[in-house]
């Protein structure tokens, strides 16, 4: 958390809230934290989600692109989709997990992984004026692509209407983080097996251009420029 | 799925299944495999799962790792938790998405992202035999880094006890996989923005060794050495 950059709406580092029934860490308390500053770091460090709904008596649980404003988690889907209708129905869990690094220690049970995860309880709301959905939309392409908004070919209508924007109050959220190496035994510390941490990163590769694409180069995107090694590494799922 | 590698354990190609009523994909259709080869291919290249349960009266999505064994997911817990109670009491999904590229379009719709996702109903069942749980635990440690069982301080009945193994059937599970290229209007395709796909991968860092590691080299893992770029990089999540 404390390694990623501050987004201009991240929330500000006083902002804190205290577990709900339902949102208090048990297992690893010492990894917990519930304030909006350290949820909020996590969402925005992910690119995907899990959303958790129940829908006909099943449980499901679904993979889509998420990103944040303010103190609320947005995604989008079809209007007609079950995903866009079983949201508004009942509450939901959204879970975010970024694999940090391969913790390796001298005995089986203390491997381990660096990790960071929100967890969030709430029900979804759809964002139905099309203009805050326009406005939304557009957020989200600019925080994946800065300043591509501009060079794509307008939005539409008919285009804004097919779309569901949902959106989830961060309000009833934790965060759990694990970092630093092995917690081995103290009387395993000189078993010869390496021990310490492999890092786990994300990297862009080369970018595959359309045969028919009208530029040559492609734009930065929210991880760096493609292609550039060390610019585009970084550490998110 | 094509570019991963096969594992001693993946069943034969001509394993297939139709979906379940709640398996059946919906939203692009031709997306969707239900064989069992199509299924493990992406729960082997996946590290992590969110698996989603009901319990006291609430959804919920725990993100975990996850392994596999012929036709079962494997996962790990401590006894005591509620994870390990609640997936016992009743019926879970599992989800494993893995993002393999950003897709640019000329117009803000058409971006998407290539994927690979897998969703898994069913209900969890314990791995309670002491033998049969070191096997699992043992095929989970081997799995991530070959070789390394053997060169581990020898694992106890007590840390065998602490732990909860639990294994999900892949009997009723769907595969979606998006790949290839925007799908621009026909009209848009003059307009001045680049189009394409910038691949997202997964990279090994240096590793970090404890200062007190017995051992100086760290040992491969399932995604190739530590450090040496090329052979680390994959594309997993
Ligand atoms: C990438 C990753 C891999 C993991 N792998 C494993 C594994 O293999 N085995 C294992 O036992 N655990 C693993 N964990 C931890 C796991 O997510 C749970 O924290 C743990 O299993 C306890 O679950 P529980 O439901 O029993 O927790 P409890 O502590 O009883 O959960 C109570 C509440 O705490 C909050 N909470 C619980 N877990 C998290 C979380 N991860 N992030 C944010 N809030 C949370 C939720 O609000 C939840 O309702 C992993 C976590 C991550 C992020
Ligand atoms: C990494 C990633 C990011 C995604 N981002 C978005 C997004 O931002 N917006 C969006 O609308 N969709 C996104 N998707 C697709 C999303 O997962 C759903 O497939 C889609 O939203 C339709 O959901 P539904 O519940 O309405 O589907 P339906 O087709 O009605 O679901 C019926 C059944 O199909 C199966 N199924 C559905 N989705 C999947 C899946 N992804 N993998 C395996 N089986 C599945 C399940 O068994 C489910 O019960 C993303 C998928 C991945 C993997
Ligand atoms: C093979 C022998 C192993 C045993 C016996 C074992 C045992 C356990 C137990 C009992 C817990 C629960 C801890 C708790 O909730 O208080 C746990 C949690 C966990 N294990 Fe393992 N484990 C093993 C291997 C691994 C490996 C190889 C990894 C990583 C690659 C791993 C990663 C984790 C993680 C991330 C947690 C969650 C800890 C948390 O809540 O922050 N384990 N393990
Ligand atoms: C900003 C304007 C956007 C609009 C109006 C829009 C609209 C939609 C709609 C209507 C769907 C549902 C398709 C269906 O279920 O049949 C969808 C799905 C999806 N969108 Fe978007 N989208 C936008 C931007 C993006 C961006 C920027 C990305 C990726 C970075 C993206 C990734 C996806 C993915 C992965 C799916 C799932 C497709 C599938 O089921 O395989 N979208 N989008």
């Amino acid at each position: 958390m404390r390694e990623s950059q501050p987004s201009p709406n991240t929330p500000s580092p006083s902002a804190s809230s205290s577990p709900s029934v339902r949102t208090r860490i048990l297992r690893r308390p010492q990894r917990a934290a519930y304030d909006l500053a350290s949820v909020a770091a996590i969402v925005d460090a992910g690119l995907l989600c899990t959303v958790a709904f129940q829908w006909e008596g099943s449980v499901h649980a679904i993979p889509t692109l998420h990103w944040r404003e303010g103190d609320h988690l947005y995604l989008h889907a079809a209007k007609a989709s079950r995903l866009g209708q079983a949201l508004l129905a009942g509450e939901a869990c959204v879970s975010i997990a970024l694999a940090d690094g391969l913790v390796l220690a001298r005995s089986a049970m203390h491997h381990s992984l660096n990790y960071r995860s929100v967890v969030i309880y709430g029900r979804f709301e759809a964002v139905t004026e099309p203009e805050e959905k326009h406005r939304a939309l557009r957020a989200f392409i600019e925080g994946l692509y800065p300043g591509r908004w501009e060079e794509l070919r307008p939005m539409t209508a008919k285009e804004v209407n097919a779309t569901a924007v949902l959106r989830l109050s961060l309000a009833e959220a934790s965060a759990k983080v694990r970092q630093g190496g092995p917690k081995d035994d103290a009387e395993d510390l000189a078993w010869p097996a390496w021990a310490g941490v492999i890092p786990l990163q994300r990297r862009q590769g080369e970018p595959e251009m359309e045969a028919d694409s009208p530029l040559a180069e492609a734009p930065p995107t929210r991880f760096g420029r493609p292609g550039q090694d060390g610019v585009g590494v970084v550490g998110v799922d």
